[in-house]
């Protein structure tokens, strides 16, 4: 059946095609879509831009992309800036080229790119993307209700000066809530390191951090950054969460899979990623405006109470 | 100057550009794709089909290919087929429809897909994958060879039944050698399980081996199926490397942020991917034929001598 719908090299009479449609149309996929792609001969296609393909989170994203996309008959198509800004605005214009049926573009966009795509006719939404480019739906989720998730699990367990190992891209939005966390308490804020998005960035942040004292807690500002963090508190002989506690950010795959296994918060990528298909393949469905999901805290083995005096 | 070369909405003069082109080909870019896509005006795109956009082997080839296209001022699209081989021959389908420069195929093809690849008019490459085009160069790396460091290191610390858990695509070539290590020294073979190339292939794999017995060595069929034995053997309360040791294969970046860091078998992707786009964009340069690379081991805290008979 999908050779139908794909339009692939199999020729399918006009009769069988109409059943095929009707039987698609009840599954629930988009009975446009379909019928373009059985006139074009080839399926049709849309774009996703990422950050950085190397990196967890986004391949969450693109893989959740790719499968509502193809609930619509619709393939996927993605391109990498491998973390430099600067490449979102030629991806865009490779991809208006190319009349794509549309491109989600979750990196965040120099001014230049945000005029540029207000001028393209291929039909833009923006997912996980800060520089808001007007008159595009956009598809976000709440940073600071996330941040204060996982700062109120790690106070309510009892700790007082929480560290903070978070990424720079220009600057971590969780940063103020950590600071407000404190403030409000009447806590001096524990340690604060500005590191890369990466494991790498994590575990030099941390080691940095244990060089001056050992926290009782550390908020990482995503799950990646995390893994960097149990490593260096891992190599310095410290225990998670009987020495240090941890809370991540993301729920990336492998976080379930740490040792331990990672406190973290939930962006609900599921939904985000399905309304953002829905919002490119059928633009009367989604209102073009700002759609702020609201994260989830998972609750695993990386935190507990604290033992030393925080 | 990326605009001048990625053919940006900046018109540039003719002697302006006659002088980008002459730095250009001093930095060792590719100048005709440089030419190219200053006419086009738009840069020059060649694609990537991957088996699955969450699998960290792929994204580390994808960003490897990526970066070796952008030295020749192409930039890269991703298609995943999200572990469905079926979806390889869509993809190119959909890729030869937008003249792209060119195609990495990475995935398993189906024969029909095969097929129709040999008849497209796109440039396509192979790279770690099996099912051959005929005419089609291709470049992969020595399984066997890559098995056997992998075996020749256990044996070599002392341990004799080694369990093997690998995975189903569409039969672990890393079988063989593992089969053929026990023939050879006279010992019966320990645990096979077949899983999906998955962490939680990894996890069922490795809890279903410990019910029966508790191996002293396994060789895991990729580093993202021994985070999953890894994190059953945690869970068991077994000690890694004292009480059992563990190797994979891939050398994914998350291996070395493992616990213990991981020992594994490192496939030379840089010098694949690098080779691989070089084919796509100057097909005269790389002969049309299979290349094979040579791994190699990269020890490090998760394998030691077995303290128990093994």
């Amino acid at each position: 059946m999908s050779y139908v719908l794909n339009g692939g090299p199999r020729k399918v009479a006009a009769e069988t095609a109409e059943r095929i449609h009707q039987a698609v149309a009840q599954l629930g996929y988009s009975p446009n879509a379909a019928a373009r792609a059985l006139n074009l001969g080839v399926i049709e296609t849309m774009g996703l831009i990422i950050h950085d393909i190397t990196n967890p989170y986004y391949n969450s994203i693109a893989a959740t992309v790719q499968r509502a996309a193809e609930q619509h008959g619709v393939s996927l198509i993605t391109a990498s800036t491998l973390e430099d800004r600067s490449k979102t605005l030629s991806h865009l214009e490779a991809m208006e080229a190319r009349q794509l049926r549309g491109v989600i573009v979750t990196t965040h966009m120099f001014p230049e790119a945000v005029r540029a795509a207000t001028r393209m006719r291929t039909r833009i939404v923006q997912l996980d993307s800060l520089d808001p480019i007007p008159g595009v739906p956009r598809f976000d989720m709440d940073f600071e209700a996330g941040s204060w998730l996982a700062l109120d699990h790690l106070t309510g367990l009892g700790h007082r000066r929480i560290a903070f190992v978070g990424g720079q891209s220009p600057v971590d939005v969780r940063i103020g809530p950590w600071r407000e966390s404190h403030r409000r308490r009447g806590v001096d804020p524990g340690p604060l390191r500005v590191v890369p998005y990466t494991r790498e960035g994590g575990y030099e942040g941390m080691r940095d951090i244990l060089a001056d004292e050992v926290p009782t807690s550390v908020f990482a500002g995503s799950d990646l950054i995390a893994m960097g963090v149990l490593r260096a508190l891992r190599e310095a002989g410290l225990r998670v969460p009987e020495d240090v506690s941890v809370v991540g950010y993301d729920d990336i795959p492998e976080s379930e899979f740490a040792a331990p296994p990672l406190t973290t918060v939930r962006v609900p990528i599921e939904k985000m990623a399905r309304d953002a298909v829905e919002a490119v393949l059928d633009p009367t469905a989604i209102s073009d405006s700002d759609h702020i999901s609201a994260p989830a805290l998972i609750v695993r083995a990386s935190t507990a109470a604290p033992r030393r005096t925080p």
